[in-house]
């Protein structure tokens, strides 16, 4: 059977040459005997695994070792909650900046270990852009800002990095990380659950300052405490090791390519294809204000839901699936992470325009 | 290059059939252009993936539709925090039986959120056997009394089902879930890591009786609480969905072999051969009592720490790979899986026994 084009906001799209090499592997890795599905996380078979992930995702990410690197389990969604367990003292206060639908999730999970205030928001526009946020807007005695860098659902990102003076900035990643550079030093706490930029779904990677550790709250399921992850070499416990395996080479993969500098130039390329044909034309709308466009996730909309959901069966049925927008926003959503290839969203930009032509609007 | 047979206590090895079958759809699974590792979780694609494994979990240790059964991350570790979180209220007590090394992990973690006790323990003995506990020995009003089945460190088990009454028996089955039949309707709670006898690292199971949902403690992180996740069918967030493929593919394994009836016999003759061996001899020692030996685990030494060191170097050379015994404990482990051949313990014994006759004691 062919292979797709698969717009997926994540999971999603894995490289191809990442795929056909655990394939290849699954069964027996050479030189182990064993799948690594199989191996034992403490065994010499795995640790090289991990290791290498760790180093080069340091390399890709320039993270200095200044920064706990750490692979871990439970998604975003875990960390939404671990956040504020490690750096949010008891009566503490944390502001959060809500930019759409997890950066919301986020600021309601820590509503429940202490003050967390949304001290900027974009709902009352639907999100269809990011709000500025100066050092000035922080309350005072804050423990963190939490931002969320690129908004899966809506498709906006933050085109700039909230300068918080001495209070930590804390970023949600996970439908961003690895699409371009980053200057890492400018935050806390990086996180991202894997399923979109990284690895299957099951890893989700914490780039932590060090300086941080250690100040988590009493009832902290260890679990959750970042020093114990930290001090154990994110294997307190087994970690999800095909996971981290598959993270890893798809960082070999991005290597291969150049890093991230190269890959964020095809990600503009491929952004760039398709966001030129949205504004080249009027068949379809992009909510989104244009300094705020993701380049990860790119929403459109006929303005007819009718409309929309035959775009995304018929696109389906052309082999690129997955193209109807978020539940909770509907329309229609391109998520073109890194592995989409430019010759998807071509085929991509090719199928909306002929549905234009063959559905003329009443 | 030839699979090797993997002693591993987990992750360890996985049934070939279900390998062989995953390799050959990792890059494209029929019928979805894509491979598993790709698929979003709220498709077509997966939906039917998860909702089958469910229910082939449900046939296989027939579980009744009063519990809910629960497809997790964050390893049996992380429901040590879970298990108090969402059963012991604020101000409560939880008993618990101290068998070995994780139960005493779970016990530590348990401590963190309220009066938990250690009600028994064979600690003092080293842990080669597990206590009896009697309905009179749970606390007054404690919340529920919290076992583990199989202590993976120490090759014990369980040879009874702690009546509890009315108090709820939580049990922790990593190590032994799938390799017989258990009367689900004995426990409360069981929950499972399942990279020993499941799927690979990352997915835990839990199967809950569903009249104990809801009763989380406020403060519970959302990720960690059983009721968000049976409302959401396991989907609250992104699940771990290439590990749960990968259950599937074991479930479906197992009930081509007939189910778990069948996979006692063969794990009986398998630990058969071998406790028949080590009780024939006099070189190796088996230091557990009889009749709480594990059928998944056997724990033995030669008395010499050179003597267990050189085992397990020359066993891995032979295609007998990580029979040193735990980190904590030394001499060898051979854990014996589900997916471990019988042919593998065959050849274990056959060195072992050339082992002895090579390597005299002075």
């Amino acid at each position: 059977m062919t292979r797709v084009y698969n717009f997926s906001a994540g999971p999603s799209m894995l490289p191809l040459p990442v795929l056909e090499k655990a394939a290849a592997e699954l069964v027996c890795r050479e030189g182990s005997g064993m799948s690594v599905t199989e191996m034992s996380h403490r065994s010499p078979d795995f640790e090289p695994i991990i290791k290498k992930a760790e180093a080069d995702l340091r390399t890709l990410m320039n993270i200095p070792d200044s920064y706990a690197v750490l692979f871990l389990q439970g998604g975003a969604s875990t960390q939404f909650a671990a956040v504020p367990l490690n750096l949010m003292p008891e009566g503490g206060k944390a502001d959060y900046i809500v930019s759409g639908q997890f950066s919301g999730k986020a600021y309601k999970e820590a509503q429940k270990f202490g003050d967390a205030a949304e001290i900027a928001s974009s709902k009352a526009d639907n999100f269809v852009y990011v709000p500025r946020v100066e050092r000035g807007d922080l309350r005072e005695g804050t423990s963190y800002l939490h931002i969320c860098f690129n908004n899966t659902v809506y498709g906006t990102r933050f085109n700039y990095i909230p300068d918080t003076g001495d209070v930590p900035l804390v970023a949600d990643m996970s439908s961003c990380i690895l699409s371009e550079p980053v200057d890492v030093t400018r935050f806390a706490v990086i996180y991202a659950g894997a399923q979109k930029n990284m690895a299957p779904a099951g890893l989700t990677v914490v780039i932590v300052r060090r300086d941080l550790l250690g100040r988590s709250r009493p009832g902290t399921p260890t679990m959750l405490d970042w020093k114990t992850m930290a001090d154990n070499g994110s294997m307190y416990n087994t970690p999800p090791c095909f996971a981290i395996y598959m993270a890893g080479l798809v960082y070999e993969w991005l290597l291969s390519l150049g890093g991230l500098g190269e890959m964020k130039k095809l990600n503009e390329k491929k952004a760039g294809l398709l966001y030129d044909y949205l504004d080249g034309q009027s068949y379809y709308t992009a909510p989104v204000r244009k300094e705020h466009r993701s380049m990860m996730n790119v929403t459109f909309v006929t303005g007819n839901a009718e409309l929309d959901a035959r775009f995304a069966s018929e696109a389906a049925a052309a082999g690129l699936k997955n193209l109807k927008g978020h539940r909770s926003v509907g329309g229609m959503r391109a998520s073109i992470y890194n592995a989409m290839p430019y010759e998807g969203v071509g085929k991509l930009v090719a199928f909306m325009d002929a549905f234009a032509k063959n559905n003329p609007k009443a």
